[in-house]
Formats: structure tokens, sequence, C-alpha cells
């Protein structure tokens, strides 16, 4: 046996007691989301149409370095918090690389990933605002599932619009949500303006995740008492989920280790801007350096060959501008199984570290990913979420490097969550039936001549 | 917040070292195993020709009360174990009962449950007799599962005969097998004399629990290098699962507390027995006195409406008669949604156990378990297996006691799994589609006069 424990589990009195915000410590701010009706900065009262009061003012704060998080979310937390952090020693052994691999794992709860930590908070807040409900997109499920369990503990109302595609493909995901008393809609719906006028001019439509929005931003704005809630891209759900990267480094710090790269999957930016946070404070202050590796799908490549540009959410074109790397709001990436992958744009102020080169940026084939994933699980016993799979797939490359070069460098990455409720992807690699298809140039500079002339 | 924490973690230091054999304490002993062919107890020879043989020593030592656990399986366990002793605040709470509640979580590993800690021991012991691979069978799919989880690791062949209608409506369960390499064949096969005899006397039947056991126990027989293993019911998985106890009673020790009342659900026995066992040590030794609770499908009824007698454990009736409470092989449980659950008979150990009164035995109805699992999700926040739900309602029933005498006992119930793969039973309660059908005494009556004239 190894001296130094497998997983190191803080103690419930070690949980954060404050969020900490990136931003705060950022010379170069992230530009600031526009409205698209005036091209203006939005202003809180802009915002607090759509969104609840306290989160507004978690969103536009970017000099507040620490946010402290409310009890009734930390007692939430300790249902599921703190997180182990688990030293892969097994992956090590059957890598036989010299390399130190760490990963922060955020599996271990019924929504099966990190998504809760920001489900919880927002529907906190929306409790506390005195809101009768939230209303959601979901498309592969794991943020609908999230909210869903975090509105079932405070006794609020959830509305999810779930691509019916999805709907359809995952019924196991929609019946989660049910359990836990949500509805759940298959969207394009009958319900929205928006919803019926997309069926009239697309009949048997699927859905997109764009039009999933669209209805439930309307049902917010259209329902008193209701507001609508976002599990990736924005400010504020980095803000919640930078708990992740706060408990690894109070971890790492009890076993007296410091990782050289923190490697995280990147889709809206969730995860990985919560993984890295406290540690990229660190070096934005000058105090300690890390090589900082998102890692993003091939098939979906925003950071490395997106446009820094200022562009639309949503398809629906109804959601404030963020500056951001984009593919486009039009851009559709090809069927991919990592569904929280599949977003066009990335979080603005991920966006504005990469562009000042204080993160690096790959992109990783499903093929590779889903190799990467088959192999973690048969070695560490955790079966991985195609998403979570990507950064796997750059501890793998990175921890290859170090046999190589036989350096034995640390390395952590975050393994977002399960992949239960994904098994039609593993199934399509178990059979040899699972392909790439990635975007020509063409494709892409399509997409980006469609890009708002803002900023 | 609450000063004791929601999740008590040992350390790993910590994890046990032995298992606990109960037999070992027990002056009225389990009866023997008996040859189907001669009528006389089992030899380890007998047992040699299907099992592993360090498996049939622990399977046959009823005077060991300790088998030291081998370093590579507490290697193993480091992956997952130990698991969470979580006190149930939020539970408490929405009961408004003075009674404390605990549980012991088993589902926070791939396999969903506490399968996986007698699968590696099995495992570990096939690899170290130099075989090739195992064969097993699977209803509900957890077993499988964690099998070849356990078999990945090792680098053992893993031949799984997964019940036909299971294989078909539980695809998701089938691939999870799949992508840690086990092979899953439906049952019946046309792989094996006994498959292919079914096949031709029941055209279409979509298969059995005793079947697919048959199968593959015929398939370890006549491969060289192959044994057969068993998920439940069995003393040595018993004796595996025992380290679920050993960890609750050091949890309980470093809180200061003692449990009044042990609840468990039970089919086959290996969660229960697991559980309860160094707790029904100290009573048998007479250093401490605890109820135990045995929490059973109504509509398989084993202890509360089964005969004590002498039965075969298959429905083919070529395994070892064991006595044991028992419906009898012929009976078939009604269509429950907690496969894990249909087994006509249960663990001599817990038999003898249960004869003897150290134990109690409750039955629930599925529309009443459901009901719980729902509660339970909501307040809790995980989504539990049909399986456990049973104690959860257990737990539930002795918690609103309480709540009514004003007794504020200690109850610690065993949650052995998530429902993720569920789904379809969760589907049909949400959809109030759920029934119960319980066997009619004439039912059982039909299935007792075929119990074998034995003991």
């Amino acid at each position: 046996m190894n001296n130094e424990p497998y997983k190191t589990y803080l103690n419930e009195n070690e949980l954060p007691t404050s969020w900490y915000n990136m931003r705060a410590d950022m010379k170069r701010k992230p530009a600031p989301l526009l409205n698209p009706a005036t091209g203006k900065p939005c202003t809180a009262e802009d915002l607090e149409k759509v969104f609840c009061g306290d989160l507004v003012r978690q969103e536009l704060d970017d000099t507040t370095a620490e946010f402290a998080i409310p009890d009734e979310i930390r007692d939430f937390y300790r249902m599921f918090r703190p997180s182990p952090l688990i030293r892969a020693y097994f992956l090590e052994k059957a890598l036989g690389t010299p390399a130190k691999i760490y990963y922060k794992f955020e599996g271990n709860n019924t929504s099966g990933s990190h998504k809760l930590n920001s489900a919880v908070a927002q529907a906190y807040y929306a409790k506390k605002q005195g809101l009768k409900g939230v209303t959601t997109e979901t498309g592969a499920g794991q943020w609908g599932t999230a909210l869903s369990m975090a509105c079932a503990f405070f006794g609020l109302d959830c509305k999810v619009f779930m691509v019916k595609c999805s709907y359809e493909q995952k019924p196991f995901r929609r019946e989660v949500m049910r359990t836990y008393g949500a509805s759940v809609t298959p969207s394009p719906s009958m319900d929205t303006n928006v919803g019926r006028m997309i069926n009239a001019e697309h009949p048997g439509t699927t859905g997109s995740l764009g039009c999933a929005i669209s209805e439930a931003v309307e049902t917010a704005v259209t329902n008193p008492g209701y507001r609508y809630v976002l599990g990736s891209v924005l400010n504020q759900v980095l803000l919640h989920q930078s708990i992740i990267g706060l408990e690894a480094r109070t971890a790492f710090r009890k076993l007296g280790v410091k990782p050289d790269i923190i490697i995280g999957c990147a889709g809206g930016g969730s995860n990985l801007g919560g993984l890295i946070a406290p540690f990229m404070g660190e070096k934005l202050r000058g105090e300690a350096d890390y090589r900082f590796i998102a890692v993003e799908p091939a098939s979906c490549p925003s950071f490395t060959r997106g446009k820094y540009a200022y562009d639309y959410c949503d398809t629906g074109r109804i959601c404030p501008l963020s500056k951001m790397y984009t593919l486009g709001a039009d851009f559709i990436p090809s069927a991919s199984h990592a569904g929280g992958l599949r977003f066009h744009g990335m979080s603005s102020t991920l966006s504005e570290l990469y562009d000042q080169k204080l993160m690096e940026a790959v992109s990783v084939k499903q093929t590779e990913v889903f190799e990467a994933a088959q192999f973690f699980a048969r070695t560490e016993g955790i079966l991985p979420a195609p998403e979570s799979s990507h950064a796997i797939r750059g501890a793998i490359n990175e921890a290859v490097k170090c046999r190589e070069s036989g350096e034995a460098k640390t390395i952590l990455f975050g393994l977002t969550g399960t992949g239960y409720f994904d098994m039609t992807a593993y199934q399509a690699f178990n059979d040899g039936k699972m392909s790439d298809y990635l975007p020509t140039d063409e494709d892409l500079e399509r997409s980006f001549a469609k890009l708002p002339k803002i900023g």
C-alpha cells in the first residue's frame, strides 16, 4: 500500500466559507455583457427582469474577490461535499509514468456532475427572493437534473425545457428530474410563442439548445414569480464552481503537494473556471505559477479555432451579447456524445484569460476521448462522463509526455462526472461504431461571417 | 449547521484488516450445504469443482472468526472505501422525528451497490488460483457489473449470463459490463446444453435467474481454467460484506454513538448479513443488544411467509441444497422492480439467526417502497435503488413510531445502492402506474408442496 491516501477528503468544517471571484484579480477584466437592444453594457436593471437579484449582483461584480457562502447552501453542500481529491495510483501504474496524477471527482451525487454546486446556489437565491420557481433549459440533462434536485430541496417549482431529441433519447434523465418534482417539457413546445413559431416554421424539428433557452427565458419573463437560471458560461456560475478549486487547493496543502499542470474539459467553462479559480488567482497575483490546459472537443473547438469577438449566447438572439471565443451562434457542431461541450461559445472570463495567454487549450477527437474513458474506467474503477473524459485524455497525454521525458510532474485534472446516463455513447464505442466529424474551415468561415458587428 | 458531521468518513488506514465471520460466534450453527446427488453434506472437494479453492474454505469454515483481507483487495477497496456513514439530518427534520437516523451508503462506486465488496474478493482469489476467468449470472445487473469491474482490474475473463428479459430491458447495464470487458450473453442461450434444452422446451422464453445460474455453472465446469462465482446467499459473500458493518461500527465508536435498531433490505442476504455482522457478533457474545430488522418485499416474502427447510438454490436443481427460509425453488415472484430481492430463498446463516429469534423481519409493498424512495431522494439528495428503498421504508416506519412515542432511538440502515439504472421503475411510479401483486396462500402452498423431502 502507498502511504499517501488514495482519496483525500477534507473535513466538513474545512468546507470553504466563501467563493472566489477570479475577475477581482484580473488587471484586464473580461468585457461586459451588452444589451442586444441597445448595444450598451447590461445594467442590473436589464438583467433583473430575467435573473434573480443576488445573482445579477454576482454577475456584474468584477472587483469583490470573496463572496460568503450562505449557511443554507453550505448545509446542502454537506450532503455531497467536500468532494474527494483522488491520487490516480492505478492510472499512473498502468501508464508507467513518473508523473503524479490527481483528480478532483465531482460525480458522487445524484445529478452525477459538478452542476449541483451552482444549482443549489441559484435555487437558494431564488427562494430568498420569494420566487415561486425557476425555468431553465437542458441538453444532455445534467444541469436540469441538478436544478431539479436543488428546487426540490428548497420547495421551488422547476420548469425544464429539454431539447426534444434528448427528451426522447434520454428518457431516464427525464425521469430523474420528474422524480425530483420538476416538470419537463420537450422543446420546441406549444407552450410558448417562440416554441409555436419554431414548430410552425420547422415542423417535426427535434429542437436545439438555443431554442430551449428562448422558451425558458420567455416562460420566466411571462410568469410572475419566475426567473430564468443558467448552468454555465456566466460569471456567477464560475463563482459558485470555484468551490471545486478551493477544496482541491486545501487538500493539496494538507498533502504538502503543489500541482504543476491543471487540466479541465471546456464546454461553457463552468467546471474549468471553477477548478482553476484559486490557482489562477495565485498566478494573477504573481504568487505562484501553474500551467492551465483547457481540453475541448475537436468537433466544437471554440478556443482552438474560434474567434474572440462579441456574439450571441443563444441562437434565438434574445440573450445579452458576450465577448468570448466563439464559433458563431449559428455554428452547429456535429452530433457528438459530449452534449455538455457542444456550446458554440465560452465563458467571457476564461476567454479573456486565454487571450492573455494565461491558459492553454488543446482539442481532442471523440474516439481518442472514449479510448481514454474506457482505459480510465478499467484502471481507476470510475465510469466517466464523456465530457469529463476530455480532461482524462488531456491528463493522459501529459503523463505520457512525462514518461518520455522522465519528468515527474504533478498533474491535476477535473473529473466532472459519471457516465451512467451516457451508455448509448459507450455502446457506439464498444461496437466500434463511433466516428469523428470535424468542422471544415469553410464551415467556420460561414459561421464567422454572421458574427454581429460589435466591439 | 450541526456539530456532528453529516458524513463520517474513516481514514483509509482505518479500513478493516479482517472480515468477520458471524458463524464463529453462533452456538447453533447454520445447517450445512448438502450435495444434491448424495444428500450428504458437501465436501470441499465437491465444491471445488465449481468454486475457487480459497472461497470454498471460507464457505465451509464456521469456527474462524476473522479472515485477513489480502493487501491486493484492500488496495482495490481504497478506490471506493471506506464508505460514508451519513447522518440523515434532513430526513429526520422532514419526518419531525426525535429519532437519530444514520445510513451506511454503499452506492458511491460505478457498480452502484455493495456488490463490489465481494466481487473484488472473488476475482482476487480466482486470479490467485491461476484461473483464466469466471462465470456468473445476473438479473438486475448489479452483481454482473461489479464482477466485470473486478475482473477488468485483475485481468480475468468474465462471462456473464444475463436473464434475457433484463438483457433486453436494461441495455445500459449490459453496456457498462461490456465497457469493463465482460462478455454478456442473454440467457437462455444456445451456448450451453441447458440453454439449448430450455430454448427447445420453451421457445421464446425470456429466461429466469435459475436458468442463468445453470448456464453459468455449466460453462464454468466445462471450460478448463474457469470457476463459477455468486454474489449473494453464500457464507463467503456475507463474510466479504461484513466490511460494511465493521466500518459502520468503527465510525459509530468515533462518534460516541450506539445504534439501537439496525435495518437492512433482504434478498439473498448479502447486504443485510454484512451490515449486521459485527453488531450481531456482540449480541451473540452477550456484549451488547440491538434490534435487527430485515425488510423484504411483500411480493417475495421468504422470512415472513416462507418455510425453514432444505431447498434448492436454483430452479435447475443442480446447485447444493441449503437449509433456509424459502418460498420454494419453483416460486415465481410477481414482476417487481426490485430485481435484486426476487430470490426465493435466503442466506442460511441469516435464516438460522431468524429462526433463533435474534432478528426480526417485516415485509413492505412496492408502492410504499417507492413513496419512501421518492421522499428520501428529495430530502437527502440520493436517488436510491429499489432494493435499498426497502430499508428506507423500514427506517422511516421506525422513525415515525419514535415520533408517536417520543423516543429518541438511534436507527442505522443500509443504503445499498443507487437507482440510476432503475428509472423505468421510477417512471411507473411517477406515472401512477405501479401496482402491488402479493402471492396468495394457495400460490405458496403449491410451491411448498414441491420442497425436497430432506432434513
